[in-house]
């Protein structure tokens, strides 16, 4: 990690242009940068047309599994921020290429057993994943002494042959039939996978479960912990610079938190990474932390300082 | 924990005698000891009649909380087993010891918020403790919209003001809601208490999610365990010793996990410990492991050997 004290930017619009020059891609973190719940910061959508204008490229990274790339997309443009869905990139959409492009499944272990919402089932159908749980009705019951037989007993009526991964997102339908059939498909050799593994998600101005409580379960049975494809893990970085052929020593990663966001961009060996005081990390954490970006702002519009 | 090489049992009838003379009474665990799931052991019976019948007490201790004691008696009885509520002692009849004699809950913070089935809240009424949640099932449903602000609002329609403990056991009917109230309960100030956390549960012969998986995302918020009531607990293992006026060096654990069993035999400083195969540890577990018990059987019935 590196060391040196970040530049504090908010009020040096010759310190800003230098920046804004070294980098052509700009990753953001969404949550605590762009908007805090759904309030828009002010600012936000002249300092993307400011970045847009200047060429630079733009895209907006969410560990947000619950929702794919087009309902993100509404949701940005529903706070009145212009996106296209080639800009967005969440960790379903993330987990889905890395199951489709990396992960090499013999052709009879192609499945996935889902845990979690319609944005990790739309994102597998982009790749062409084949895929069973999710949002499937038929798994919202109750466990049956005749479900824990068929287990067991390794009946394909409830344990797929063909499942060779395990996907674990945020499911706001967790139950205790798909924990077990969850565990059971590993116990029998599914690669374990999570979107992400955050511990809570915010909403309303408070907290509630994140995508972490439902591997944390499987994690305790099976004794490890999933592959997981989100912010900060570097298997999203690779895949982020599959897809924009990215240099990352011109790249610039955007975000609130040090231990997520900023060390997602200094792990991933990007040429700088900007931190902002309008989220979850404080002056403090950015200043004398251990994970420091390399430059900050108060708020992301400060870069507005050097429009002209 | 004791280093030496367990002594193995089976086809040593002399060993056998010498060591049940050593002890008074016997500690049972009971699913993957005396049974599997619904399937009795062959011999079980008679070997509990052995000890009976050379006046050992046996207490069955099990960290199952779905079954209060009266239900453990009954399946007991209903897989051919004589047995007296007296001699059952289960993780919800500890834990409910525990909130009504051992915690000093003010009187505005008495109820206590259940994630788990009805032998939890049996035990509660036993001991006359107020509780929500539970079987209750307006708890059983999806998260909405509206619950977010509530919950964020600390509405007390859904957070009741009076709750002062959260306690999870293994709750077949787990989901989003309740895990968000448990968290924010948690968050308020609630004692966490867990009846057991047993990472899983045998059925059928394989293993199925245990009550640790309900208390493992709840840790993951919070960042720190329950205090647990269940086996290898000592607060469980003291209830036990007020209850039966127990001489430690004259009783024996009989289990088939270590690290919960014979675990809890040995950190209660028994007498003596004895494993068997039929259950969740390995030959290997038991002779090679960190927490190895005093002796190991291929299977309780093993014990019949002594009869003649």
């Amino acid at each position: 990690m590196a060391m040196t004290v970040p530049r504090y930017l908010t009020g040096d619009p010759a310190g800003i242009k230098e920046f804004l020059d070294k980098f052509d891609v700009f990753l953001f973190d969404c949550d605590g940068v762009l908007w805090s719940g759904d309030h828009l910061f002010p600012g936000t959508v002249e300092t993307l047309e400011l970045l847009r204008s200047r060429g630079k490229q733009v895209v907006f990274v969410t560990n947000n599994s619950t929702k794919s790339r087009a309902d993100y997309k509404r949701k940005l443009e529903t706070l009145g921020i212009p996106a296209t869905t080639e800009e967005i990139f969440s960790s379903s959409y993330s987990a889905s290429i890395y199951i489709s492009r990396i992960l090499n499944l013999p052709a009879n272990k192609r499945k996935v057993f889902v845990l979690g919402e319609t944005g990790i089932e739309q994102e597998l159908r982009s790749e062409n994943v084949p895929f069973i749980g999710g949002t499937d009705p038929s798994y919202r019951r109750d466990i049956t002494a005749e479900d824990y037989k068929l287990i067991a007993a390794g009946d394909e009526s409830l344990l797929d042959p063909e499942v060779g991964v395990v996907l674990v997102g945020l499911d706001f339908h967790l139950n205790y039939l798909k924990l077990a059939l969850a565990y059971h498909y590993i116990r029998r050799g599914a690669v374990f996978l999570a979107t992400n593994i955050d511990s809570t998600l915010p909403n309303s101005g408070t907290l509630f479960p994140g995508a972490g409580t439902v591997s944390a379960p499987l994690i305790l049975m099976v004794g490890r912990d999933p592959v997981a494809l989100g912010k900060p893990n570097q298997a999203m970085m690779d895949a982020i610079e599959g897809k924009f052929q990215l240099d990352r020593a011109r790249a610039c990663m955007v975000g609130d938190r040090a231990n997520t966001d900023i060390r997602f961009g200094l792990e991933g060996n990007l040429g700088g990474t900007l931190g902002v005081l309008t989220g979850v990390s404080s002056k403090e954490d950015f200043v004398e932390g251990v994970v420091r970006p390399s430059a900050y702002l108060d708020k992301l519009s400060d870069l507005l300082e050097a429009a002209e």
